[in-house]
Order: C-alpha cells, then sequence, then structure tokens
C-alpha cells in the first residue's frame, strides 16, 4: 500500500539548481499549502498535468525561495502517482527548509529508490527494469550507459516474457500428453517436440546466464590481478595505470555500487584491480605466508600481470613459475618485464619482453618489457589488457546480463530446464517434468519481480540513492 | 549582444536526477534537434510554454536517457530568452553526453554565471539582484538566507531607486537656484531646504554603509582571533570549537566565496577564526618575531579570545597585558582562563575565571575559566561569543548591505554626498554642488548596474557557479 505522500531531494549538493520531488495522492495539495503562484489568483491545484508554475514557497511570512512546481497527475508521472517537481536555487539552506515545509505539512521522507519502487509497485516498470534506473545513474562508459539503457528499455523483459511464453506453451503440451497418456503413440509425437522445445528454451537461458561474464566485466570492471616480487615494481605500475584515468572513475555516491577503489577506465574498457599480497623471497626458500592468499584471490581475475624484474628475471622465473603457471591456467597471462631499461642484453630480456628462460611457457603467454618508475611502454601494456579483456562491442539491442540477482535466477531456471530435458529423455511422468516446467517459470519471473516478497524488494531499493 | 544559445549542467554531479539548461535564440531548435517526444507525432517545437515533455534524447539510432523537457519562451524564462531544461537521469555519462549533443548541434558551453547575466541584460532583474542569486546559492543559514533573499527581492534597489529619485530632486532645485541666481533672497531660502534634503540624503546612504558591518559579520562571518603563548591551549580550543559543527561549514564549490576555512556555525551565528601565530615567550622577554604579524591580524578581529594558562595566569597576564590592551581597544576582549581544571584557587582563578590580576583591566573585558582539554564549560564560551558578536536579528525586509562592491560605492557615494552638505555649508557656487550629485548618483547607479561596464560585468558573473 503507497498510501502516504513521500519527499526527496533529488539533486546532489552544490548546483546552482536543486529539485525536490514529491510523489502520493497528497503530493500536489500538499505542495500547494507551502507554494503561492506569482501570477494572482492562481491555485496549483486548477494547473494542467505537466506544467510548470513559477512561485514562492513561504514560511509563514517569509520567502524561501522563488521556484518553478512541475506538476504531474496519476498515471502520467515517474511514479504513476500524482507529483511535484520543485525546482530551487541549489542552496543547501534553501533546499534543507523546503523539505522541512514538506514533511511539516504532511510529507514523508522517502526511502532510496522509493520513488522507482513505487514506480514498479504501480506497473510503470518490471523490477529488472527499474534496477537499471539505479544502473544508468551509475553508468561512467558508453559500454555500462549501453548495458543499462537496454535494460531499461526493456530488451530483457522481451527476452524473459518470450520465454514464459513457450514455457507456458509447454505445460499446455505435457497436460495435452498427460490427457491422451493412454494412447502410447500420441506420446511419443510429442516426446520429440517437447525435446526441442526444451533445448531451444535452454540455449536460450544459457546464452543469457553466459553473458553475466561479458555485462559483469563492463559494469564491475574486467579483474586483472598483478602478481609477483614485492621488489619486482608492483605498486608503481598500479599508480602508474591508475593515475593515467583517476578523474574519470571519481566515486559516485548513492548507486547500485560501493565506492569504486583501484578501478581505471583504458580504451572505455574498465580494469578493476585485485588487491594481492606480494610475494616476499627470503634467500632460496619463499616464504609461504601471504601466497595461499594470493593464489586464492587470483581465482577472480581473468587476466593476471606478473611482474618480473628485468635484472632478476630468470631467478624470478624459475623460482616462480612452478606456482603461477598452473594457478593462471584458463586466464590471460601477460609477463610483465620491468625495469627493462636497466637489464642489460646479457640479461635476455628482447624487446618484446620475452626472458630466454620464459621460453618454454605456452604460446597464450603475453610478455612485454617496460619501465613503469620512467613510465615506458605503458601504452603498450595497456593495448594488451585491451586486447587480452576480449570484451566485444555491445549495442543497445544486445540483452546481455550484469546483474547478480538476475544471474542467480537465470542459473536455477537454467538447472529447472536442465532437469525438464532430462526428464524427457528418461521418460519420466509429465507430473515430474510438469513442475519442474513451474519451477523454471517462477525463476524467470522473479527476474520480473512478478513473484518477488518484500524482503528482497526491500533489499534492491535500499541500494538506491534518495530521490529516485 | 547575447546572440548565441549557451547550454550547461545546471546540477551538481551524484545526484539521482541532472538538469541541463539551454538558454538563447536557438535553445528550443537545437534541443529538438537531439529530442524526439514519446507521443508520437508531437514536436518540440509546438510545445506551449512553461510545459514538460517526455521523450527521449537520441545520438543517432541510440537512445542516450529517457528525459523531460521544460520549455520556456521569451521573454517569460529566467533569462529572458527562449529556454529549455532537460531533466534526466543524474549519470556523469548521460549528462555529458547530452552537453556533448547540444554543443555538437550548435550550443555553446555557458560561463560561470552566465544565465543570469542574461537575465540582468534583458532587464529582469538589476546588477545588485543578480548578486544576490550567488549569494542565496551559497547560503547555508537563516541569517545569510534572508539576507540573500532581501537583496534579490529588490529592497536594496529600491533603497537605491529612492535615494536617487531625491537627489534628482535636488538637482532640479539647484538647478531652480542657478536660474534664479540674481535674486539673492530666493538663494537662501533654497539653501536651508537644500541642506536639509543633503542630510537626509546622507543619513540614508551612512546607514546603508554602516549596515555592511553587520552583513559582511553574517555572510563571511564574525572575526574572532584567539591569541595568547602558545603553550596557552588555542588550537585545542580552535578544534574543539571547529569540530562541534564542522558539518554545517562543509565547502559549498560554484558560489562567490572560496572554501571556507575555520568557520563555525554557533547559534546560528557564523564565526570566522583568524590564523594569528602564537606569541612566543622566551625567559623573560618577548620574541618579537611572529608578533608583528599576530597584532596586525589582530586588527581585523572583532571578538578577540585571550587565552591564558590558568596555572600560569599572573604571570601571562603581566607579560602581555600592556600590548594587548592597546591593541584590542574598540574590540570585544574575552580572557579565556585556560587549564581551569588544574590551577588551584591559591592561583587566583575565580569560578567566573577572573584573575585576581586582571582586576584592573577595563569593565567591558570579560572572562571564563574553561578546561578545552576536557571540554569543560565551553557551552559557557559559546554563549559568550554570541552575545560579543552582537547581532541584530535580521528580516527580510531589513537592508543590509552584504557585498563589498557596494559597501565601496555606497562609501564613494557617502563622500560626494558630504561634499554636496560641505559646499553648500559653503555657500559654493551651484555649479559645483551639481558636479557632487551627479558623482553621488553615479555611484548609486553603479551598484544597480547602470553604469558598470563590461569588466566589471565579468568580475562579478565568473564568481558564480556554471549554470547559474
Amino acid at each position: 500500500m503507497t498510501q502516504d505522500t513521500i519527499c526527496a531531494i533529488a539533486t546532489a549538493q552544490g548546483g546552482a539548481i536543486g529539485c525536490i520531488r514529491v510523489s502520493g495522492p497528497e503530493a500536489i495539495a500538499i505542495t500547494s499549502r507551502i507554494f503561492t503562484p506569482a501570477a494572482t489568483g492562481r491555485k496549483l491545484e486548477d494547473a494542467q498535468p505537466r506544467t510548470l508554475t513559477f512561485g514562492r514557497i513561504y514560511e509563514g511570512e517569509e520567502v524561501i525561495d522563488e521556484v518553478l512546481v512541475s506538476l504531474f497527475r496519476v498515471p502520467h508521472s515517474y511514479t504513476g502517482e500524482d507529483s511535484t517537481e520543485i525546482t530551487c536555487h541549489g542552496s543547501i539552506y534553501v533546499l534543507q527548509k523546503v523539505l522541512q515545509l514538506l514533511i511539516k505539512n504532511g510529507c514523508r521522507m522517502a526511502g532510496p529508490g522509493e520513488y522507482t519502487q513505487r514506480a514498479f509497485l504501480n506497473g510503470k516498470m518490471d523490477l529488472s527494469q527499474a534496477e537499471a534506473v539505479a544502473d544508468l545513474i551509475a553508468s561512467t562508459s558508453a559500454a555500462t550507459h549501453r548495458l543499462a539503457m537496454s535494460q531499461m528499455r526493456g530488451g530483457f523483459s522481451q527476452e524473459l516474457a518470450s520465454l514464459r511464453d513457450q514455457l507456458l506453451h509447454f505445460t499446455s503440451l505435457i497436460e495435452l500428453e498427460l490427457d491422451f497418456s493412454d494412447h502410447e503413440e500420441l506420446e511419443f509425437a510429442d516426446r520429440t517436440e517437447l525435446c526441442q522445445l526444451a533445448d531451444d528454451i535452454e540455449k536460450v537461458i544459457s546464452r543469457l546466464t553466459n553473458s553475466f561474464n561479458v555485462g559483469n566485466a563492463i559494469k564491475n570492471g574486467v579483474p586483472v590481478a598483478i602478481i609477483g616480487e614485492t621488489n619486482a615494481g608492483k605498486s608503481t605500475l598500479l599508480n602508474v595505470l591508475l593515475n593515467e584515468e583517476k578523474a574519470i572513475v571519481s566515486d559516485i555516491h548513492g548507486t547500485t555500487r560501493d565506492v569504486i577503489e583501484d578501478t581505471v577506465n583504458i580504451g572505455g574498457i574498465t580494469f578493476r584491480f585485485i588487491d594481492t599480497a606480494g610475494i616476499r623471497q627470503t634467500s632460496d626458500t619463499i616464504e609461504s605466508l601471504g601466497i595461499e592468499h594470493t593464489f586464492q584471490k587470483l581465482n577472480q581475475a581473468a587476466i593476471v600481470l606478473w611482474m618480473i624484474d628485468a635484472t632478476d628475471a630468470d631467478a624470478q622465473i624459475s623460482q616462480l613459475s612452478a606456482q603461477i603457471l598452473p594457478a593462471t591456467e584458463g586466464k590471460q597471462l601477460i609477463l610483465v618485464f620491468n625495469k627493462a631499461d636497466l637489464a642489460t642484453d646479457a640479461q635476455g630480456i628482447s624487446p618484446a619482453g620475452f626472458s630466454d628462460t620464459a621460453k618454454g611457457f605456452p604460446s597464450t603467454v603475453k610478455s612485454i618489457a617496460i619501465s613503469a618508475k620512467k613510465r615506458e611502454h605503458i601504452d603498450e601494456l595497456q593495448q594488451m589488457l585491451i586486447s587480452a579483456a576480449n570484451l566485444p562491442t555491445v549495442t543497445q539491442s544486445d540483452v546481455i546480463v550484469t546483474n547478480i540477482r538476475h544471474y542467480e535466477a537465470l542459473t536455477h531456471a537454467l538447472e529447472a530446464i536442465h532437469r525438464v530435458r532430462q526428464g524427457l529423455s528418461d521418460n519420466l511422468s509429465g507430473d515430474f517434468i510438469a513442475q519442474d516446467i513451474r519451477e523454471c517459470i517462477f525463476h524467470l519471473s522473479d527476474i520480473a519481480g512478478e513473484v518477488t516478497n518484500d524482503m528482497v524488494l526491500q533489499n534492491i531499493f535500499r541500494h538506491f540513492c534518495i530521490g529516485k
């Protein structure tokens, strides 16, 4: 039940103008109590929907500000409720004062994402679209923007709706089979068709599930680990990479993501550097302390930069390769020979970077010689990172899963449809199969918010910013 | 000439929603090029003034955002020009993209305060009202808000207009006198009337000029100096006072004021702490280094807190009073006996704070015993600061000068009207007196921006934030 009227400051502090949103059955009446239109005799209540009224906010005799009030009427507003938006000067004092006056006159302070939650509850969008609103606000690159916009416009919702339609059709076929279950010849004909249908559905769900790898890399960054001995220049390299474009990834409040740390945008791709402990070498034995932790973290990485001191390359490679090579299997491994400016030819570092010792490495392993300190060949390393990320160019018509909640629901749906396929092969009774189809539908419906309970909703919207 | 169309992001980064302003003859046409209304067949150009149109911003085939566009037509907009305001999601990427698209389609990036400058140039407000807009945005307290709002609503402008009317009347009387200058008896009758008129005008200008003390203290804070020996606990006290309400004076970007440092709001009054060097005492002689500087800075203070180590009160007072007492004449001097918790009765610190040694001080000098470290009696000290500030409660109908440019112009106007009064007493020729009246009118007109040149305008508006 959304019977109360909520208000919130929807703009960030410190701008030229600020905007306060009011939504709910009393939105227009409450705004009218504190607002006097400039044109004499006018009343806000009489204003046409989607018009702007100029006037003043008063507290008693005192003018708080000269403002513009936008007016929207149910259902033609963002929330689907009666709404006003008060655009005033961007003074903290003014904004707080207007908010206080609204609350004094019957509004309640909105919770995070409460406007979007109401939009969802009033059927203005499904849950996956609502979630995309927060992603859109958080978007900082063309790629994250495209993913969010595609989801907000309902590309994903349409795919889900189509899947559910197919599953419902599937259910009707199963029921048909059950009705005619005494006619054996009919059953076999249906089963072939059902297998084909299950295969098709599984293929689509599988494609969506797999797209999460790309979606997650685009949204949260391609995970990169920099490993190597502590003196190899790991932190120098990290700083060089981060400083290049630090400004672009300045922290953004009030989004679904927490503060981004050690994230850098290279050529439109976000890379997220995983914090790994340095591998310390004492005399001939390698300290085990910290290494286990580092190798655990390595698991999360898609790309591993192995920093090697070029002046000591052969020793470092021979000491660590037995640990590092197995741990980086299936990942993009790049050997980074640092301090290349100090290495002599005798130390075996070729211009392309490869040390003689490393020549026995798998051919998928790339290498480069750089100087992190002198910022030499950093551009080339960045190019290697971009090609190692291997991200496809996405368009707004691509449906790519970026949300871990959706990914989990899809994984469950995939398991269910897989059981359906298996049940058909094993010639299980239609009753069992129908149960798995229902489960598959349930998980897909969960994404769109059709079966979602209050707790899940609260959890989703509390990550939104207030005012959205 | 304001023939081009400007655009700017008017909201701060990081909110749920963002707003981009477009103003100028091409505002609606350029916005229309990148915006497609949701309702098919509709065109933004056909929208009624002061309406909101929902639709999408496109870059080619790609949707950048779903937005609301407000439309205003000349002269009924903030700038007095055709204008649009695009309200979109608060994503940095989206906002930048929309701005880029507007620029690509013929807009120019607005300079700081350019919207308000256009409003002034188009006669929507006078210059003192335009300046008040920046003050309003920067306002953080009820008092600063009231002053800015009063000025923005034109209270000051009306006073100035009334003064100019009187001065023009004055000129006409002088001309009358000049016309009848061969009739001696007439002249004397006029001179008495003229003297009275000059007195009246001088009184008003003088009141306005004097109000700057209050206005400046409210706007920029009451200047307080904390002096005393380095070991007396000055910085501890400063930190205690600042930490109490630090959050309220968080730095505000894009306003007329630079970043506020060491400013604290106590009981609705802003106090600004002046950075003074500590007075170092070596053996019996006092180092002269730094002291001269401290006494110079002391000049700016309205209130002086003299920190005295209560455990060493008599020695510190006898050593410094010869320097401090003359330097603080006409200021509010408060003796702050710190470390009072460590002082014994024998050291002569009474509960009210006064040391025996200090009993010979002028009766205007107040005193208090505190412990900065233990935060004891800080509330009482704050109360003493509030009553020492002695600021009147202002209302929105009070006309108080807060702007240094206005203060300077008023000072010049005051000098001119003073010369007029003197000239009348000295029986100078009407020609000379008329010249001084014209100068007085000139300076008053300068405040409203009637005679202001481009350079002065640029200087005023470059302190505004972009988007206002």
